[in-house]
């Protein structure tokens, strides 16, 4: 069996593995990210977990590495990450010593990237049109002159922070700079809570792992949803502003770039339909001339962002194509 | 010569002229849009308009009629339109009798249309990407990974209401069902000022024309700026008002979509440097960890809907690509 190494390097975790073909994950191992520790130290971890996975087992090496980062990433550089305190750190730093490729890639775009192809039931354009209803009778004519063919989806990982993957017509899009997707940074409360990126008021200061434990003074967000479910008025409060600025965010999305559906992935959206149903209803209300679109949680789960640096690494084999 | 015959449907005039391969406009008319005497007296004045320009001049008949309307278009139908409501119109109520091809289109779709097309100088992604600076210092790597090529601009009239055409790598997108672009609904506040199309604190309630106008008590936005130039006070608060609205909404759409331009048109932008000053100011105040893209006036003014009719007109003209 021939395979690729994997990691998902998180705010909290990496996540590392072998991926096959096919998304197959073998050999799964979570080590801690010392971000504590600075920088370097980082930088550190991940090379040292790179040039584990990288060794042979049973005589038998990765064909190549995948490797997925948050932040701002070009295929040769990690070149900001607020996270992690990093700036420009060259793809080599992660790779001393490893004699197979090794593939840089943005975290969250590598998930969608997963999803796209592993995830399963994207629903077509077409469902998407005949699923608008009300008084605009001829909205299934509009899906079939704009829409027919074309998957138009946001993939949105909620985990320590948020960033989203804009997928248009079924590709990725980066936007002019390589930019696009911050959607965790635009302002669904203007003048509201300060968040850590320097602005006031963004989703992920509401609705991030990350600021869902700092709001109720707690260490992760699964304690949260636990006190919320037991009735916690704090919790319950968090949770309840949390939901209100997510609806925010796909009401604004949906109206600028009516997506198919929206498939909510991280951490944070184990929570399940205690997350989604409430989501959905805060949605669909503040849409007032047009339905929502589909919201579901990832099939893929955490592991999006894994087997998204598998496909990195495979599209790193000479002579691969990256896609089974 | 030969030449289309174009006309815009606003909410307030129709403009019609014949248009030349190369943009250039002849015969240009205006005519009063009768949206207060409802849906079919709308569509009437617009079918006199067609039968008028379509008459042979000279011996000489325009090639095509290019028709361009707001709401939700398709080729065969005007499906939905909250200013006129419109609900299902078929292309041939507005060509009645009209021996060429008559092109229904979406209005602010055809400006964005024109504005790629006779619009100038859309700056290019590496531009866009060496424009970041501060500390990401291989910002113009990211660009050159990923933006080579690209064109990637927010079209924006601002007239009556709000629209957006949103051009992603050099054309528009449709969104999964044809509704993408309602950039005039996105919540800027939320909770907010109510909003004719049913939600609250949308972007249009504040900084449309006639939101300005409204908000004013006067007639026109024109006389809003007129009123905010002269000192008055409540005209400099719902100017104000207007251009925060704006910059939370491009702050947004900033880092959703990563637009190397914002180009605002519609009769709003004829304000120029009254509006875009503080409008750029505000939208770099709200951007703490990137540079905010160019925001400059259309070009083309308040015939880009015109010249986009005309783009309709000349592709229907039978073997025609439409773009000289």
């Amino acid at each position: 069996m021939s395979y690729v190494a994997a990691i998902d390097v998180g705010g909290t975790t990496m996540k590392g593995g072998f991926v096959t073909r096919d998304g197959t994950i073998h050999a799964f191992e979570r080590r801690p990210t010392p971000r504590a520790d600075g920088p370097s130290a980082v930088v550190a971890a991940v090379s040292a977990f790179v040039a584990d996975l990288a060794r042979p087992r049973d005589g038998v090496r990765p064909l190549a590495v995948g490797l997925a980062v948050p932040g701002l990433v070009t295929p040769t550089h990690a070149v900001f990450s607020a996270a992690f305190g990093w700036r420009d750190v060259p793809a080599s730093a992660f790779a001393a010593d490893v004699p197979v490729p090794v593939a840089l890639g943005h975290d969250v775009r590598s998930a969608g990237e997963a999803e796209l192809a592993y995830g399963g039931d994207v629903r077509s354009a077409g469902d998407a049109g005949l699923a608008y209803g009300g008084d605009v009778r001829s909205a299934g004519d509009a899906a079939l002159a704009y829409g027919d063919g074309r998957r138009d989806v946001l993939y949105l990982p909620i985990g320590t922070g948020i960033a989203g993957a804009v997928v248009l017509s079924g590709a990725l899009y980066g936007g002019a700079g390589g930019w696009a997707g911050q959607i965790g940074h635009i302002p669904v409360r203007p003048g509201g809570v300060a968040c850590g990126c320097g602005q006031r008021g963004c989703l992920a200061a509401y609705a991030s792992g990350g600021a869902l434990a700092a709001r109720c003074g707690v260490d992760g967000a699964e304690e949260v949803l636990r006190r919320f479910l037991d009735g916690d008025a704090r919790a319950a409060e968090v949770w309840g502003e949390a939901v209100e600025a997510l609806a925010l965010a796909l009401t604004t999305y949906t109206l600028l770039l009516d997506p198919a559906a929206v498939v909510i992935g991280g951490g944070v959206s184990q929570a399940g339909e205690a997350l989604l149903a409430p989501l959905r209803a805060a949605l669909t209300g503040r849409l007032a001339f047009r339905r929502a679109p589909e919201v579901r949680a990832s099939s893929l789960g955490a592991l999006a962002g894994l087997m998204g640096a598998g496909l990195l690494g495979w599209r790193a084999v000479p002579g691969a194509s990256g896609r089974s």
